[in-house]
């Protein structure tokens, strides 16, 4: 235990030690290194796959036990395709504009003292995930594009793809210039209750996984958790919905990814549409396979099991949904703040203001009108890719991109500027006066 | 105790309840709140200035007893000219621009699917201060203009001051047509516990105080936690420095008002320069009361006490320094980041490139060319007001104003878009097309 906390603080070390000067690498030598990661993915593919093969093989073993589900081993399985997908991937990212050195705000505060808010990566960020080995060079791509050290747990079943893919990744950056122990990599458990132990040395958490999981990373750290605990989605169908599109959105949040947070859980219908819109929807959802309960009111509608108060609260991430039937739109918004997750939301209306009225009445990170509630993904919404869904309203909410992993540093260049002459008689005043220059080291507005 | 809980409970289920509604306020109705809050207090001044002599008379006894310091009972008192002066505070926020609905990302996905993502207020946020009274005013007034419910917990010795107050701006607020409930005073210790332990519905805490008491509220609540810990700061009196001009920083940094976080605590000080610089700045800081130490090069070249290794990790707060004489930028570099809080720094150098080296080289919220330390607070950047420095690196980062009590929120408008239709054959594609447009219910770029 002793030995493996030092190996750890040791992996710890080497990444906030290589933080400070990551921090400081330019955009060129950051976008060479991750086209080099993806050339490695590519060229060493046979590798890859035969470490993958293992893994597979002994889900399936585990899979013929009754341990493991057909569909993680699914989620396992790499081929040469998808590593070639994978390699794809972080050469986008690489082609994102860099999130770093952007100045955010610019003041004159007096004569030649300027104050520059720019932004800077986070330092040391720890990824914890489950399963998909496609997620570690996500999240390795996704951090040293933001100038981050990131230290990586992924799931025990995928651990011989990680460490084949880990070992490319890291070979391939240094290769480049990236400065080495960026990235590390870390297997066993103690390993991360000790990683969730330093606040001292890592930054951020980004687990990702179920909601118990990610409920279990929040209680045992006291460093600041980026995450989404769970995905109580609902969509609203109003009584000025045009009813064809609603129900076919309505389906394609439900059925279309059923195991995903952003799929829709309770189903809320205006009482003026119920007749019309729930006969023929909860056919189709059946016909899918979808097992639907409703309220006294949706009940005398469509031949439906009962949906007890527990149901409104509950993440299916199946093929279930729960149907209720309401008044009016703020009927809808009062249950969707009490039982909602601040995940995604969905109203369908034909009516403008009853759409402001919805939109801006949920509180959540994601709030749609006419569309399905599956959109919300950091793919879908353009941030090139994404290290997780907040539904957290601390630092980044909703989807997570690269500005999520970057935090702004003031700098201040003044001209041997004391705070004594601001006080007191014959006082110096503040001008405050927004600039749009950006930074740039010994930068004087006169210059 | 569970009396004071269900208390405390409703006090922050109101609280809840009003941030829904105060989210939807627009900022005429908030700029006239904050007027009239303004007005109040001035028209107020003499309860609120009897109240306070209640507070001030305890304080004396408790002074006289040696309980409190004079400094306490000073930072406690008003009078009429520091009520008006805390009204026309309010009255500055009221003057700042809104921070809320402020579109800060728009991008078409697809023909007819835009997303916006607009500035929100957090919901309920929770402050934790110490004595001064217009704190509270300060933090009600952020919180209010930045759409918030807020939660105030004042020093006991303010109580009654603090009642007062409360009381003008709950009034004035409400009679404006804010929605009652929003701003909440707590005034036992065990309310504080439970607020702490309220992570389901209390989305931040804010902490002003000593660092242990920072580090007291980050030990005991899962709620997010914006505050500084510790303020261990340094300047760097470079090898080309303009040695006049660094003598004047130095001084300032350290005896303008030693007792606050961003006053300088460590000294480190190029050798070419230390036999210049030191025998004269240190005669002026002995003058001014200030307790000097130094490692062993420093005291090569004046006559003060050692430094100890613990010297590099303490926060005076008061008339001490310690001054350690180093190589060149990289030790001093090194130096900071491994002693320093992350919170300010400064160099003094007329040589740009190596100010460029400090500057990035250094991981603190606030890194300063040529300028004295004391600059970095919310008032002197131009913010406004402030809520706090925050030593953290997530949400947000060095001096805090509206925009760390603010988060987004995505809104997607459609016209009945599905996911299916994104994937398989004939699959549609995103066109990720960033937009000019701000946020409008309803809105099509076509329209």
């Amino acid at each position: 235990m002793s030995d493996t906390h030092t190996t750890t603080d040791e992996q710890i070390a080497a990444a906030r030690d290589a933080a400070l000067r990551l921090a400081n690498t330019d955009e060129t030598t950051r976008d060479a290194a991750l086209a080099a990661m993806a050339d490695a993915l590519r060229e060493h593919t046979n590798d890859i796959l035969v470490a993958n093969e293992t893994d597979v093989e002994r889900a399936e073993t585990l899979l013929e036990q009754g341990e493991y589900s057909a569909a993680l081993v699914d989620r396992l399985r790499l081929d040469a395709a998808k590593v070639d997908d994978i390699a794809a991937m972080v050469e986008s990212v690489a082609a994102l504009e860099d999130p770093l050195g952007r100045t955010v705000a610019a003041r004159e505060l007096d004569d030649g003292l300027e104050l520059y808010e720019v932004t800077v990566p986070i330092g040391v960020v720890a990824a914890v995930f489950e399963s998909r080995p496609d997620a570690l060079v996500q999240i390795a791509a996704l951090a040293l594009k933001s100038g981050n050290a990131v230290i990586l747990k992924g799931g025990s079943e995928a651990s011989e793809s990680n460490r084949a893919l880990y070992e490319q990744l890291r070979e391939a950056a240094a290769a480049a210039g990236i400065p080495e122990g960026w990235i590390q990599l870390i297997e066993a458990h103690e390993d991360v209750d000790r990683v969730l132990e330093r606040d001292d040395a890592v930054d951020l958490v980004m687990p990702r996984g179920s909601s118990e999981f990610v409920s279990y990373i929040q209680d045992a750290t006291g460093i600041p958790v980026l995450g989404h605990t769970e995905g109580v989605c609902h969509v609203y169908v109003d009584a000025d919905a045009d009813l064809a599109m609603a129900a076919d959105v309505a389906y394609d949040a439900k059925v279309q990814y059923p195991a995903v947070c952003n799929a829709v859980e309770t189903l809320l219908v205006n009482d003026a549409v119920a007749t019309d819109l729930l006969p023929g929807l909860v056919d189709r959802y059946e016909t899918a396979g979808v097992t639907v309960r409703g309220d006294d009111r949706t009940r005398a509608v469509v031949d439906v099991d009962p949906a007890t108060e527990a149901d409104w609260d509950t993440e299916y991430g199946d093929l279930e949904l729960s149907i209720r039937v309401v008044d009016d739109v703020y009927e809808a918004i009062a249950h969707v703040n009490r039982h909602g997750s601040k995940h995604t939301e969905s109203i369908l209306t034909e009516d403008p203001e009853t759409a402001e009225t919805f939109m801006t009445g949920v509180d959540a990170a994601s709030v749609f009108h006419n569309a399905s509630t599956r959109f919300a993904d950091g793919h879908r919404y353009g941030l090139g890719a994404e290290v997780g869904i907040s539904t957290g309203k601390i630092h980044a909410r909703g989807p997570v991109g690269l500005e999520g992993l970057t935090t702004t540093k003031y700098y201040l260049e003044g001209d041997g500027h004391r705070v004594a002459t601001y006080s007191g008689e014959d006082a110096d005043s503040y001008t405050h006066r927004e600039l749009s220059t950006t930074w740039t080291p010994g930068r004087r507005s006169s210059e």
